[in-house]
């Protein structure tokens, strides 16, 4: 199988700004910082209702350079659906930046979906039938886009080959049995710790190539993971992303904060030729020296 | 036609020291600085038999990570080739690199090729059919390897199917006609300034990602060209060469006095599985926090 046609593009929506996704657009920076996982000060005040920090880490990722901000509410011992649809409201206000919705609880999905005003990203879906069946028709009714891994039975395949089947079966299930467009579909082609197994970014890098030839999909996926527990994280990740986006990679989910790693993605961006004539590298280079002058 | 046997490994020697090229390797990093072309105040110490240069950036050149030598002693009104022999003799009285022999002069790439104990890396020939049959006797001769460009008439082609072209011939011309082994070809896929044209790498991936998915062959090319005349160029350095090396890239002719270029090198071999477990880049960090304590 082959794509040759168009540019899939995965248009993104808040109440008053667009973001396209696209193998022709520049890299799309999704913002990771809002989500309490591994935070423990940040889960605390949740269960104790203060929201506080989610104005903090909107200015922050959106300074860094976001182009969408996942929003992730996953605290044990709360009301997920209600927290993140709340949360959501409120980011809504903060900013006009897209909301990417990452939950593993469909209730929460559903009750952001609600609360969202616009074309949201789905964070996520996998390929097991039961998953598909539960989310693919909230993404369906909402008119959203969905991210979706190619693994199965919590297992994360280690064979490229394995991935684009379970690709070629989401693709297959959204768009036959749920009418979901080819464009709205949008795989993580699983990047691993490099620190577990020194192999393991080739498989992703050949995941990404095969989807992005085979089927001309968008993907994303967490950027930040492959360089866990490895020394000098930030320079690992400017070269992980240049090289993800050399084999197709349209989108991450990544901490914006860190501007070694944006820079590179923003270098990456005019060497893909998503960057006409240099022309935004050189306006940042410029309003940067102003800043500093 | 696909390459599907062993990765051909480009071996250089200096009289104690073997470095190899090849896609199951270490990025192989080529130090550019001994080099007069556009630096005036060298060119005029060349021009008045003062060599003292040439020790310093030697020693520039191996601090930064150099695993090979580029001399290059193109100064006009001098003699080429007793200039080069001298400084090819200079250079391993000070380093026991191995070291590529840089000349446009038939005469010079010779000289230098008798001064040299040890197995060189000649840059470069075109496939020009009279380059071809001045240059490949010598490397044949001496039992060099050498570095070739696919292009011809000094016309550089802008489609990668004429790169693979010409590269095709220049394979064809070398093991058919002089019996040089594949593995001893080193193609350079021609990297150009995104300055002028900012789709200009996107070809260069390509050719990279052909050469070494159609003939398996060593590649490597003046990295620091493809920032010229550009903002931040270091920035620029450290993204294009992980996304070249994703692409097939197994060597570059660069400056190895900038930091954050040569660590990009090392985070993207990590990633490409070049640095088993990451022993190198976990060591090389710890070097760097033991060196600042």
């Amino acid at each position: 199988m082959s794509h040759d046609g168009q540019p899939l593009h995965t248009v993104l929506r808040s109440a008053s700004k667009e973001v396209t996704l696209g193998h022709d657009q520049r890299f799309c920076l999704i913002g990771e910082r809002i989500n309490p996982t591994g935070r423990r000060i940040f889960q605390e005040q949740l269960r104790n209702g203060d929201m506080s920090a989610i104005e903090r880490d909107v200015i922050a990722q959106v300074e860094g350079g976001a182009d969408v901000l996942d929003v992730n509410m996953g605290v044990p011992l709360t009301d997920e659906p209600d927290l993140l649809a709340r949360a959501i409201r409120m980011v809504q206000d903060l900013t006009d930046l897209p909301v990417c919705i990452d939950s593993s609880v469909v209730e929460a999905l559903e009750a952001g979906l609600s609360a969202y005003q616009g074309r949201a990203l789905v964070n996520s879906v996998t390929a097991e039938d039961d998953r598909l069946a539960a989310i693919l028709p909230l993404v369906k009714r909402y008119d959203a886009a969905i991210i979706a891994l190619p693994n199965d039975h919590d297992e994360i395949p280690m064979e490229a080959d394995k991935r684009l089947d379970l690709t070629a079966k989401i693709v297959r299930v959204a768009t036959e049995e749920y009418g979901i467009a080819k464009a709205d579909i949008v795989i993580d082609p699983l990047a691993m710790p490099i620190g577990a197994d020194t192999s393991t970014s080739l498989v992703t890098f050949e995941t990404m190539r095969r989807i992005s030839d085979e089927h001309g999909l968008n993907m994303t996926c967490g950027a930040s993971n492959t360089s866990f527990g490895m020394p000098d994280r930030h320079t690992l990740g400017a070269a992980w992303l240049p090289m993800a986006m050399t084999s197709g990679l349209t989108s991450a989910i990544m901490d914006t904060r860190t501007p070694k790693i944006v820079e590179a993605v923003k270098a990456a961006d005019v060497f893909l030729n998503h960057d006409e004539w240099g022309m935004a590298w050189i306006a940042a280079h410029r309003a940067k020296a102003t800043a500093s002058a």
